[in-house]
């Protein structure tokens, strides 16, 4: 059953690289809230693949289908069923796949797990399968804007050692979709872009960190003990294909500050509201956020899927090398970025309504 | 609902640092294990306080009371509930918390989201609350070490930027806990323990990196796509007090590589299993794991309470300044190596009945 | 989050019955079965409308796709995604809907709960919803037939005051499917048909009692306190549509016996088995089943719409009156036969996995 | 898992009737709730053994302790633990319960199921065991009652062929307390004592049936289409110790009548409301309430446990013959009533924060 996430705001996806199709079952949503399938799209068009020169060339649309869940131009309050068909499969190019395992991809474990695999493509471990926490993501989005002005930008932070400036308290989505790697400091963007491009040339891959603020989050949200909301971002985070790491706030940075330099001090600001001085919290304390903006970055290793040769083994147990064929993006960070903001926006809306359950039910 | 953890070996702790007591319900545990109080509490006393001079001199036994679900020294099968009772409360040390929030502390976000807080201590956000998590613990590594001989042991691997070195492949808990600050590199213990010694006297509190290993884990544990075992483990990980950052296997230096350099290649051992050559992957590939150690690392901030005067607010919105005087940690690692291993003990427990329970069903 | 059931074998079902379609997703589903859509369509033809003079006209072939998880025949073990294309629909029938409830309908309390509510049917409290539960019955009967030989078979026990006589230690699937109203005693099944044509011809509907018997349930299914096997299935039964009561085993006729009468005495069987002599406790013993046939009833209320006019009210608090003219059962009594058998398998096959879960992962 | 109830307001219990104590987890109770220990205290009073000549005799004040969660008289938002310790046992009585089952009890299907018991008693389905519901249950009653002014009442309906005469519109608690057996038909209360102390006499035992009401319940309640409201309350009554049967509203007798008999027609009341004429519905129609009594009824088979001598078999698979020798109730009806509202209270009180959180997030 781990295909489900959240516990209000409850999804679930569905869905293999090759096959009918993939989707989502969003089930818990606000009735009678707005919502089109064009906003769905225009998030699934910033993940589809094919989309620039340093993505995967595959070819797909990904057009989505609101198959339940809305009528009239506004939610039921009842499942939220959204598909997208495959296309353009070419499993001719996975025929290798059958037999022989390609390194660090999840081939050889789901074999190790069910004793069946899906070998016409990634399966279940392909990123086709983010779409439906994407489409997922904007419903989620939107919900939080309307309720509280709730605004979630990511971005590619940093391209193996280029790393990037870009203030998170003013970042805006137009600023990441100037350029195709979907880095706001643009004079780093054309470097990235090169260095990725070189990669693509040299049948070899990259990796990189993502970094997404969360502005105007209501204070709050987040339940001690093991669901603090920096507990869930980072089981969503990581739940996402290739990622390695996790921070929040000063991250493992932060480990080189005494608590003196560390501690977010607070103050009163000119509203009467209690705010802090700096924000090594990253927005959020004792599992709760605390109102100021939540800052958290994801590391996400090279694609496994490189053309060069590599050593590999057979499932009979046979040693081999493998140059995969497959499309695939040289790195998957600027698709990445519309998958990060999905997984954030989906744990706070789950927990906007969960707090709503608990702690509006009295009244003060 | 969120002091609830895991799916089928599921844990619910309860209690707050002043009051009854703390402790835990354990509902899931397969029947006739054979556990004894004592194993219980032997991993309770490496998290106690009290334990050494780097530690918060707050003076509790912390002896664990069996409640139910152990007969005849064997588990029933039904909920094992354990009680820690609360002792050497001082009350007073508080008093001044009822109005005035601690920097970086979870005061003033409990008072933001309850409208109530139990400001005799540091109520439910209290490291006192992981003493259920690490009672658990005991019981989950029993259970894992008698099934598939999976060894689990964790470490301070840095202080602030006194970074250990230690060999995953054959770190031993004897080696943990030959000194007080758990850190199996003695040269480099020894300056560790000079470094929080220093920040006590200073009234100024440090924060570091604990590293764990778990070892001999079965393949195929974890599942796609939410509850990828990467996933399930950072938020174990993350809902410990005070963590900042969460890696597997090559984390955030992962990105430096590029794919060709990142991939774990795979060969057939000498038993004719399949194995990678390296092991960036961390021992989880696709979500799932791969019979190799499974390497995660945690990023503890320094603690948040301190004995230097802070600027801070109160709860009517008055600035001031604060020095605590509780009695609490310079320094959080030490006593937060057995709660890593305890939560990496859950997860791996939990997905080892959930694999029993969809993989083992039909025959292959 | 309703629309999910389950722990291990777990399904979320979506769509209304006016829209883009209905389907289910099965998630935890157990890896390598051998599984056809024909397996799955067979169910849906039980339970698809217009199959026979007694049932609602409408006419729809529910012919489902399988959208993921079955691969080469078998299943992978991630999630089966089934959809099923609504079709005649005549929204047209439904105009005077937007407005007016229908008495002892879902249309006030929908309309009470979400403050919309698509009139175009019966939206999600329409019986198509059940789709999902049917073909995802299939799946869950299939499992538990070769993992243990179970066979579940529902029949029709009453209708109003007609009353079949059955013999539950042997009926057959071949015996319900004999006739149109799935009752196995023929000489009843005519009059009950006679009984349902003529309700159909007064405009009028009528209910019953559905029986089903699970035999070869392997002993220790169920989980003590809340999960008990029977309370499971009483919330599986009480959440179709229609449904006013449960019982299992003696039932509320048990009441009228005493504890020296009604207590099933143990007894060694010539296999060495421990069996009872009498099967009150309808093969569940402390929640937890005992190897004996499982018997359960399920009263179903005549169909709430009907073609008399009733008096009613508006969604802007008018008094008015109202003869519904959409296509409706006369009585759900025969379609209502898969239903049960699907929650039914649907409980069995979750408890199944759970078992093998807790309690086969230690050696004995 | 199965000793946890609830989404929100989320129970998790633990305990058998002989050991350290049993008691209750209660986590996402809303904060600021004023709550004493004797408010809870009053509801296990009317659950416990030895209250009267037609109970057990069993000796237990069942004084229970609040270990966490409350603070200055108020819930805090955070888990809330209560403890009752065990006295009185007698495990003498039992001796014999180590090889030999009880008919009709839990003793062969736990071991069964676990491979061990604790044969000191019932264990883990032991009555005692909804000591946690019921403490539980006093809380959700109080939130309940001071959000919506909602009032459960339960009372004894039923014992063997002894019927009473109840208007579930206006019966009250006093009137239910006013007797031994909590039936608040006084003529009939008599003769119901005198038959369960005539069994008690015979070494026999009673069932019967309890009924229980209600009003006030806010419109909107339960999620469809697995969480319908009665759904979730047959699964929470199914889930009692003894229960055969629930019904809601018309309940089995709702099959006698036609469509146009059992429809509640719907009129605009004085107050310009939505209400229904008659109430066959039970106050639930399409698994959401309709703001009219919620009325349901649950049958209690005959207590297991009886002095008489009944055939039955060992451990080891020998034929034997048992007279209890255990303290027991001949009748389990008085002390259900206050279960079974504790179990309707947990599941109300569940789908209000439900509700509140899915539905009250977007402003109409």
């Amino acid at each position: 059953m781990g295909s489900t996430f959240g516990h209000l705001f409850r999804i679930t996806t569905f869905g293999e690289s090759h096959g009918g199709g993939v989707g989502v079952v969003i089930d818990g949503c606000p009735p009678r809230l707005e919502i089109s399938r064009d906003e769905i799209q225009f998030e699934l068009d910033r993940r589809r693949p094919g989309q620039s020169k340093i993505t995967t060339p595959r070819k797909e649309a990904d057009q989505c289908e609101i198959l339940s869940g809305v009528f009239a131009g506004k939610t039921l309050g009842t499942p939220i069923a959204i598909l997208v068909r495959n296309q353009d499969p070419r499993p001719a190019d996975y025929q290798e796949m059958e037999t022989t395992y390609r390194p660090s991809h999840a081939d050889a474990t789901y074999d190790a797990k069910y004793g069946i695999r899906n070998w016409q493509g990634g399966g279940r471990s392909s990123a086709r399968e983010t779409i439906g926490r994407v489409a997922a993501g904007a419903i989620a989005k939107k919900i939080l804007y309307q309720v509280a002005g709730v605004e979630i930008v990511a971005y590619v932070k940093r391209i193996k050692d280029l790393e990037a400036v870009v203030d998170s308290n003013t970042v805006t989505l137009k600023q990441v979709e100037n350029n195709i790697v979907r880095c706001p400091d643009e004079e780093c963007a054309e470097r990235m872009i090169d260095l990725i491009d070189q990669a693509k040339r040299d049948r070899n891959s990259l990796g990189g960190v993502v970094e997404c603020v969360a502005r105007h989050v209501p204070r709050g949200l987040g339940e001690p003990v093991f669901d603090k909301l920096e507990a869930d971002l980072a089981k969503a985070i990581m739940s996402l294909p290739a990622t390695k790491g996790f921070e929040i706030g000063s991250g493992f940075a932060g480990v080189l500050l005494t608590g003196k330099e560390h501690n977010d001090e607070f103050y009163i600001d000119q509203q009467g509201a209690t705010r802090t001085v700096t924000n090594r919290s990253g927005g959020i304390q004792g599992g709760i956020s605390n109102g100021e903006n939540i800052i958290l970055r994801a590391a996400f290793k090279p694609t496994a899927t490189i053309g060069q040769a590599q050593k590999t083994v057979t499932n009979t147990g046979e040693e081999t090398t493998l140059a995969a064929r497959g499309r695939h993006d040289p790195c998957v960070l600027p698709r990445a970025v519309p998958m990060v903001e999905a997984m954030v926006a989906l744990v706070l809306c789950d927990h906007l309504l969960r707090h709503q359950g608990q702690c509006a039910t009295l009244t003060p």
